[in-house]
């Protein structure tokens, strides 16, 4: 448990100017994370390679303004990290503790380009909401913190803390430079112990609009792209149909035995690892009062899945398999009566506490292997994976977290999980040893991964008070 | 049976002119058909529209250049039909008969794009072959019966048999207006009786490279799009991902059962009109010494499907259903985490001979309807139907062909089946009450519907001369 270190310990009002700071200036920020939201850092399409440099330099650019002493290194050879930290000049003399603050700077890519009213990076505001890809997931959340930092900044306060910034930019393709990083540069992060540093990530959402959330756990995520290969070259079905293995055919086959008809995933061996729910956990999620049907109703759609577990269950506790892509043969108007060289998919698993990712990408690349497809071959690309995170829910860091969030919001937050997926708090647990703070100011419904996604600017503005108070509350643990 | 109906009867020998016209201006028959062939007349695709009306165009004018009476419709709407008929001036005195020439002068969508070595609308020759999209499918065929017409028109010889010229646009749409004109319009063709009227079709293959075929039987098609639809936009996978039905997956779920373990098509009553195969039909088969490893090896594949059946009785008499295209969530490079708002796919049927296009269609409709996909909306766009078709093997009118072919190319026509289709030989015969000889020089290497489609330049030529031979030979039918 986390002792007290050293004396004079900041005070949780050391916020107060910083907090006045930021109520006095609210468009500034907003037209900061205008300019970020303006570039398309995608980061799984290289041919957005520049602009995701881009947004690196403007994230480096910003942190020195901030004062802070600012590295960008390209470890594996990927996109760019940035790596921040305080300068003890700009901290408050005798502060112990150190805030890791973890976010990122890439995005999903913007299709299907028809959905969005105005362009994905032509930031506009409608309704007191920022439209733009990133604007929830994750800029508008980075922005946040680096505001909060700011605020004490521009009001000449120490920080009550030690801040190290880590701005990554491959996180939407399963931040597979990080582990590497972490291994051999990690002294750069200037982290210590579980009892002096502790990481805090906004990339999660609130319970609902009014009521904040400090989530504990996570799932993993497993995710391939895989195809299917038959004839030498497309064929005209006429002549050819009924009398050769049809990729297209076959890989909806195959895809469509990976559940069965009670939702379950039928891969030999999947829920081998998968820990029950026990009676502690239900009455937790009990607790929440979650509205299932209005959850579903909000997306057009109503609650189906695994048979014998509710949609908190199964979002939380309980591993899911979806086919996030189809593609292959003729995707055109109209008819083309063809049997195509190729087809495929992209397939992912949402994998809860106690899941191994590797042991479940094996699992899948057997079964698959092992079906007939009449002499087609199987090409499996692994796009990630990341192991499922739970941190304690009762930590003093925790308290502290939920100090600021009760100042800020005027309401105890909840405490929940998330059925997504951030791959690099599990490595910052493993290798670094610290525990994560997950405080996000998203909701469900800021379309995050598709068009029109969008962050309240009054979210963005308590995230931004939330991260100042929350600096001054660690600094006050002493 | 045929009758003589009036004298004096052409001859064979009329033939003599033109044959030596065509043997002597090759090159230029094969300068006309790279023109056709720069015009990218996709008929599936509606921003192709204007390039369809220019192929029309280039088409009608051709006719006329051949002293053809032409008119241009557009019955329902749809892409231009060209009508061209002989004046009684340029045919032999006498003449009795009438040959209906029907092809189409519209294209397969050119996808994949990357796939080919010179432009799809940029003829390319290499190897004695000519490259493009339509070489052999169907403009080149087209152009071989266009240039018999012209080498008798050139060598002042009069036609021996009336002609009727019937070139559509929308064969690779499913010919969906042509029913609507043969109701309304079919006097414009002048067709006669079974006795004295044959409709002739090049849109078929050869046996192989050096023996030619007269094809008696083709199969029917139904084609579909389908779409599921799901949630009311693209969903975060990990946040949702469990919890409500994904339509991607389900689609592939749903398509996945259209095969049983054997091959076999799984919707009820889908067999009960298939005939089956008779001794007969076995030994005429058996007699074509076929070679299906080496049919499906030429392809880089190997024989599979319906199990207890092999090649050419999957491919000529047995139904197949075929995944012709598939499209939905993110299907570019890499990962994105998402569930889609839908997915689709294209799916047809090949049904043989006694089977109901619109009973398959609706047997399919239903199916698809019955399934369970968790809230999930289907919805499903008829794409086209067409019947099977059977047409005496042992007619005056095969015979003639066969005379023809035996003559130009040295060696008897095989008597084959295929498993394509040909939309409108049905309605010849329904409404017409004709009968269709398929004379086709294409070969399945010709890579029909695929890149690098090509038609060897001594298959155009051979049925540039088999057709003037043809011509002759109805003419001396009397």
């Amino acid at each position: 448990m986390t002792t007290p270190l050293r004396t004079p310990p900041a005070d949780p009002s050391a916020a107060t100017a910083a907090l006045a700071h930021l109520a006095a200036h609210p468009d500034d920020a907003v037209a900061r994370l205008t300019q970020l939201l303006q570039i398309p850092s995608v980061s799984t399409d290289a041919s957005f390679k520049s602009d995701v440099d881009r947004a690196a330099a403007w994230v480096a650019g910003f942190c020195e303004q901030l004062g802070l002493s600012v590295e960008t290194l390209t470890p594996g050879g990927g996109h760019p990290l940035v790596i921040a930290t305080t300068p003890d000049k700009i901290v408050a003399p005798g502060a112990a503790r150190r805030v890791l603050f973890y976010g990122h700077y890439d995005v999903q890519p913007p299709d299907p380009l028809d959905g969005w009213t105005t362009g994905p990076f032509e930031p506009d505001v409608r309704d007191g909401k920022l439209y733009a890809r990133g604007a929830s997931d994750d800029k508008g959340q980075v922005m946040m913190f680096l505001e909060a930092l700011k605020a004490y900044r521009d009001t000449d306060t120490p920080l009550p803390c030690h801040v190290t910034v880590m701005i990554e930019g491959e996180e939407e393709c399963g931040s597979v430079s990080l582990p590497a990083f972490l291994e051999s540069d990690a002294d750069k992060l200037k982290t210590g112990t579980a009892d002096d540093t502790v990481c805090v990530v906004s990339d999660t959402c609130m319970w609902d609009a009014d009521t904040p959330a400090i989530t504990y756990a996570l799932r993993g995520l497993v995710y391939f792209d895989v195809k299917l290969h038959g004839p030498s070259r497309d064929l005209h079905s006429g002549v050819y149909g009924g009398s050769l293995a049809n990729p297209a055919t076959q890989l909806a086959r195959v895809l469509g035995k990976l559940h069965d008809d009670e939702g379950r995933i039928t891969i030999p061996g999947f829920y081998d690892d998968v820990a029950p729910i026990t009676d502690a956990v239900r009455d937790e999620f009990a607790a929440l009062d979650f509205d299932e049907t209005a959850f579903t109703a909000d997306v057009g759609a109503t609650p189906f899945g695994e048979k014998g577990f509710d949609t908190l269950e199964r979002r939380w506790v309980r591993p899911a398999c979806d086919i996030n892509g189809l593609y292959g043969g003729y995707m055109g108007q109209g008819a083309k009566t063809v049997i195509p060289t190729f087809a495929g998919a992209k397939v992912s698993f949402r994998i809860p506490a106690d899941m191994d990712p590797g042991k479940v990408a094996q699992q899948f690349t057997d079964w698959i292997q092992s079906q007939n497809v009449g002499g087609c071959r199987w090409t499996l690309e692994n796009h990630g994976e990341a192991w499922p995170v739970a941190v304690a829910n009762d930590s003093p860091w925790l308290a502290a977290a939920a100090r600021a969030l009760e100042a800020t919001a005027g309401k105890k937050p909840a405490l929940v999980r998330d059925g997504a997926t951030i791959p690099v708090i599990a490595d910052f647990k493993d290798r670094l040893g610290i525990d994560t703070l997950l405080i996000g100011f998203g909701l469900n419904g800021d379309n995050i991964h598709s068009p029109d996604e969008h962050f309240a600017l009054d979210r963005f503005h308590l995230g931004c008070r939330t991260h100042a108070a929350l600096l001054a509350e660690v600094g006050a643990m002493g």
